[in-house]
C-alpha cells in the first residue's frame, strides 16, 4: 500500500474508533433509544455528518461496538493458553478465558445483552442481530470443540456448550450486580466448580457411555 | 376494623398500586436515573405531592416495587406442589416454579437485576438493596432447604443453591435476549436437564459421600 493511502487508512480507523468510543458512553447512559447521533457527534467532537460518513445509523454504530466487543472476546478465547494435557484442560482454560473477559469487562456484557435498556434487542435489523449472534456462537466455537474432542457428539457438545455460558452468564450477572453477596459465594470459585464437573461428568460419561447421556436431553423446545 | 377504616385501608392500597403500575411502565422505559416522580405522578393520575405522601422518594418507589415483586416470586415458590415423592422432586419442582415464574415475567427479572440501566445498582440505599437481597433470599429458601434434606450441610447446599439460581438466570437471559437463538436450544428444556442433573449428583454423593464433595468448594472470594 502507498504510504499516502496507510496514512489515510491509519486516520480513518483512528476517527472511527473515536467515534466508537463516545458511542459507547453514550449508551451505556442513556439506552439505545434514549442515544442520539448528534450526542454521539458531540462527545465525539464531530458534527452528525461526519458520523454519518462512517455510519449508516445510531443502530449501525451500536452493531459496530458490539461485534468490536465480540472480537475481544473471540481473541482472548482463542489465545487461551493451549492445555498439553487433554481437551478437558483445554475447555477449562478456554471457558475461563470468555468469563474471565467479562468479569474484568462488565460493560461489555451489558451491550452484548442489550441491557442498557432491559433485555430487549432492539434497534437492530434482525440482519445485524442474526451477524452478531453468529460473531458469538464463532467466539465460543473453541469451548465445543473441545467438548466434541473429549468425546461428546456434536449435538451433546452444543447442549453442554450452551449451559456453560448460561451459567457463567448467570454468575457474572449476579457477581455484576451485587446479587451474589445475599450468597455470600463467590462467582468464581463457582464457575471454576461447575467447569470441574463439566469435566468429570463428560470424561466418565466417555468412559462408562449413557450414564449420564439421558440427562441433558432437551425434552422440549422454547415457544 | 370500622368499615369505614377498612374503606380507608382498601382506597389506600389501591392508590398505593396505582402508582406502582405507573412507577413499573417508567422504570422500564427511561430507566432508574431517568425516571421522575413528577413523571410517574403524571403517568398514575396524581399531583408529585400525593406521590410524596405514600413514598418518600423515586427510590424509595423502585423498591417497593421491587419487594413486591419478590414477594410474588416467593409465593410461587411456596406455592409449588408438594411433592410426595422426596426431596430430589421436592427441589425440581420449587426451582422450576421460580424458573417459570420470571420466564413468564421477562421484566420482573430486568427489575430485579437493575437491567433497566445496565447491571449496576443504582440510587437505592445499602440499606434498601440489602434488604431486598435479604428478601430474595429468603424467597429461594425452600430449594436450599430441599437440599439439606436431600443430605447437602448447609454450606453444600448454599453453594448449590446459588449456582442453581446462576444458572437459571444465565438461561432465562439468553432466552429474554433471543441469544439462545444461536445455540438452537431451548432455556427451559436446558434447565429441567440441570435440575435433574443435580438431583442425580447429589442423591449420588449422598450415597457414596465424598464423590462429588471436592468440586464444588470454592477456592476464592470475590473481590
Amino acid at each position: 500500500m502507498h504510504a499516502k493511502l496507510q496514512r489515510r487508512q491509519a486516520l480513518t480507523d483512528a476517527r472511527r474508533s473515536l467515534v466508537l468510543d463516545a458511542a459507547r458512553a453514550v449508551f451505556l447512559e442513556a439506552g439505545i433509544e434514549g442515544a442520539s447521533v448528534r450526542e454521539i457527534a458531540r462527545r465525539a467532537g464531530y458534527t452528525p455528518g461526519a458520523i454519518y460518513s462512517y455510519f449508516e445509523s445510531k443502530e449501525a454504530i451500536y452493531a459496530a461496538l458490539l461485534d468490536e466487543s465480540i472480537q475481544r472476546l473471540q481473541s482472548a478465547v482463542a489465545d487461551a493458553p493451549v492445555a498439553r494435557d487433554g481437551p478437558g484442560q483445554a475447555l477449562a482454560a478456554r471457558a475461563q478465558a470468555w468469563f474471565d473477559f467479562y468479569a474484568a469487562n462488565p460493560r461489555e456484557l451489558d451491550l452484548g445483552f442489550y441491557l442498557v435498556q432491559g433485555m430487549r434487542p432492539r434497534g437492530l435489523t434482525s440482519e445485524l442481530d442474526h451477524e452478531l449472534n453468529d460473531h458469538l456462537y464463532q467466539a465460543l466455537r473453541p469451548c465445543e470443540e473441545a467438548l466434541q474432542e473429549m468425546g461428546l457428539d456434536a449435538d451433546a457438545a452444543l447442549r453442554e456448550n450452551t449451559a456453560l455460558f448460561a451459567h457463567g452468564v448467570g454468575l457474572l450477572l449476579m457477581q455484576h450486580t451485587g446479587r451474589i453477596r445475599m450468597f455470600r459465594q463467590s462467582a468464581d470459585a463457582l464457575f471454576k466448580a461447575y467447569v470441574a464437573q463439566l469435566v468429570q461428568r463428560v470424561d466418565g460419561g466417555s468412559r462408562q457411555p449413557g450414564l449420564f447421556g439421558g440427562t441433558v436431553q432437551p425434552d422440549s423446545t422454547d415457544t
